[in-house]
């Protein structure tokens, strides 16, 4: 069999009974390393006369991988696979995050203060002044995690409830990074002015609103209503956190090969809800050459069948007037970037590109072109994998982003926010560690949340 | 002047420089109490040669009297009141709830289970068996606390953002009292079709809808269309909270007065959205004779200006045809229940219903009889205040009727519940505990959401 990488998404707990024999354990473990698998923990459970349980945990690359697995090891002899458990979903039952009092609720004198009748003088002073509700609830630290389950991660339109583990998981995020209460907004509509209406609906309980999976077109519509009808800041994050990430990324990727973005030849392949926003953005930073493609081609006003969003893009980009195909576009060009589809570049096309090419290819879960095989002909490579350098990863983005709104208690969000958010995630790597291989922070930066609140606030 | 009660709900801090002569303590001490005041906490914060610095905690009755008590201390030689902080407002800052995460984020590998690319499994499993999205997201222990603001405690018409401080209230007492994790949705907007509307769009991601503080008769049409057309239970607390802790406490006062709910007679003072599922459910429970009294006086089908759910009460109710005002109903009557507005029953006019009558004076803040008034006259009293016995309080009910609706999946609520909700927590009051002063609970008591929670299961 072909070897499948394995990865800790996809790791799994087989509950063993076998002969109280210790050798046994040995056994267990080879067996899964020759079968390919890795052995992350051995545990024994019970130990008996007559029988001994284990809890082995190990690493697998797919579903059929680690069913090879079971089976490798149940051949064993002494050994029965009594349960097999798949870690990932352990972990999801019951959800992923849960609610929390900030106040003890102890006896009736903490009810009377935190509950009636106490609640309710507080209740008339944000009557007599609603600018309190930002400092007396949780309206000033509170972000609703909306979609309408239309695109979530690579899976396409699975629908509300199957994309709540994703929203889970983003307010996760929000807690672990940035101290935010996000709390998820599953829509049962798709239709654009159901959604609109929803969320202007449950907006005063919310601080700011993060759209989320959404898909384009509609996604843009959306934004733009959501923006002109609410007084708090909405944020498409598949838009503008991962146009933030890019231009962070391509900043010290140019940092790194001494170029310019006023100059750089930029081909951008995608025009859906990253790709239009990344152009944006680039074009904002001071990009002038960029050209754009998605299924129809080479986008370029006179094209038929383009979004009202695509059309706008078309009148910005493209210069010097390219036609043709990638291939064509990328003749010279300094830096790709592809948001759209797995392997539609070839790696051999980046030898035609200018020297000290840069290469984001970031289609998940997989990229336009192997990171690997562009490495052989790029001198930055970028993608959203973890299992490669440089990972093009939002959490960079969008707690740091919410902090510094919810922090400033802004009621909108403007592209020079994004901007030096964008900057300030590039400079949280210092001269000294910048190198082809390290043109973005990890998550875990310390530093990461506080440089982008500090940027969105402006001070 | 005339003494306040003072209430823990009302509690100040004021920071005091003092000479530094501990003699003062005590004359602090002694002007609060003097003034009406109870001081709670005297807390030497910082000790210098010429100068104490003092944080006294003390309770009084309402905004008035903390002025009072803090000019009797400013009275005093030697002492200085720096600030007064109000320790309600205090416990509100940022809010009295958060989101926390049940899962570590701590490196890659838990990430890449609990978020990307792990997270897409457990998305498309839900895709593949949509029921599964009670057991692998918080859908299963989640619900939404609902409000439009219209009809919040007693202060009435104060709007999305005032009611949030309330809601936040009952998102905590929730997690407290039945571990469940709800999170408050405040609409802005009071019209009864788009609060229909936004609540199916939200629905998906909850697995329970509790409508809170929204006016009647719009409460009654919301309920009905959104039990129709959702598949999770929907629960308007103000109604059926209310009801099922009114049919407990009101089983266990007929246990103290040997009477049975059978051949009660039965006078209820309102009739808005507890008044009407109040007496929904007694005759559901077995009540025959129930006299109905709103603003429009005696509720009779003829009467003019009945909301529909008034007109179907009026043709339920009044089977001895009474005529007249609320002192003429009560003659001979065994129990009043007053859910409508302060001091509209006389005490005297006790004497006027059977022996051993039963009086309920639910209004808030204020009861239709004082119920220290009542008690010279009746043998069982209970109103809605904490500072007397039996206080009718729906953290009796609440948090136990959605562990057990969650526990077990279910998508509807029955009346059939609600009367095993209340038998069960009068069952809580055990016959040695019994007697005219205690004949509920109190919400710390530990039995009673699960007995609630078990009523509700069934088993």
């Amino acid at each position: 069999m072909s070897r499948t990488a394995t990865t800790s998404s996809y790791s799994i707990t087989m509950r063993l009974h076998t002969a109280p024999d210790h050798a046994v354990v040995g056994a267990v473990a080879t067996s899964i390393a020759a079968a390919g698998g890795i052995v992350t923990a051995i545990d024994v459970v019970e130990s008996h006369n007559t029988r001994l349980v284990l809890d082995v945990t190990c690493s697998a690359g797919d579903a059929d991988h680690a069913k090879l697995l079971e089976e490798a090891v149940d051949a064993i002899d002494g050994v029965e696979v009594y349960k097999v458990s798949d870690r990932t979903f352990l972990l999801h039952l019951g959800g992923k995050i849960e609610v929390a009092s900030k106040v003890p609720l102890r006896n009736r004198d903490d009810l009377s203060m935190a509950y009636t009748p106490g609640v309710g003088r507080v209740s008339m002073a944000i009557h007599e002044n609603p600018d309190d509700v930002s400092r007396l609830t949780i309206k000033g630290n509170s972000v609703a995690v909306v979609t309408d389950g239309s695109a979530v991660l690579g899976l396409g339109n699975i629908g509300p409830g199957a994309a709540l583990p994703v929203m889970e998981g983003k307010a996760a995020l929000f807690k672990r990074f940035a101290n935010i209460d996000a709390w998820p907004i599953c829509l049962a509509t798709q239709d654009t002015d159901e959604i609109v209406k929803a969320v202007e609906m449950i907006a005063p309980g919310f601080g700011g609103i993060n759209l989320e999976d959404i898909a384009a077109p509609r996604c843009f519509e959306i934004e733009r209503r959501l923006r002109e009808s609410l007084d708090i800041p909405v944020f498409h994050d598949d838009q503008h956190g991962t146009a933030i990430v890019v231009l962070a990324a391509l900043t010290n990727a140019l940092r790194v090969v001494e170029k310019e973005l006023a100059s750089a030849r930029v081909v951008v392949s995608g025009a859906g809800a990253a790709g239009t926003a990344i152009v944006t953005l680039l074009i904002a930073a001071g990009v002038t050459d960029v050209v754009v493609y998605d299924r129809v081609g080479c986008l370029v006003p006179d094209l038929e069948g383009l979004s009202p969003a695509q059309q706008v893009l078309a009148e910005q980009t493209n210069p010097r007037g390219v036609t043709g195909g990638l291939h064509d576009a990328l003749q010279g060009a300094d830096v790709f970037v592809g948001v759209s589809a797995p392997n539609i570049l070839d790696p051999v096309w980046i030898k035609d590109m200018a020297d000290d090419a840069v290469v984001f290819a970031l289609a998940n879960p997989d990229p336009e072109v192997d990171p690997g095989e562009a490495g052989k002909y790029a001198a930055v490579v970028a993608s959203g994998r973890s299992d490669y350098p440089n990972q093009i990863n939002n959490v960079l983005a969008f707690p740091g982003v919410f902090r510094g709104l919810l922090d400033a208690r802004a009621s909108e969000i403007t592209i020079d926010m994004l901007i030096r958010a964008a900057e300030a995630i590039a400079l949280v790597v210092k001269d000294d560690e910048l190198n082809p291989s390290f043109i973005i922070p990890t998550v875990f930066h310390p530093d990461v949340t506080k440089a982008v609140a500090a940027a969105i606030r402006g001070h």
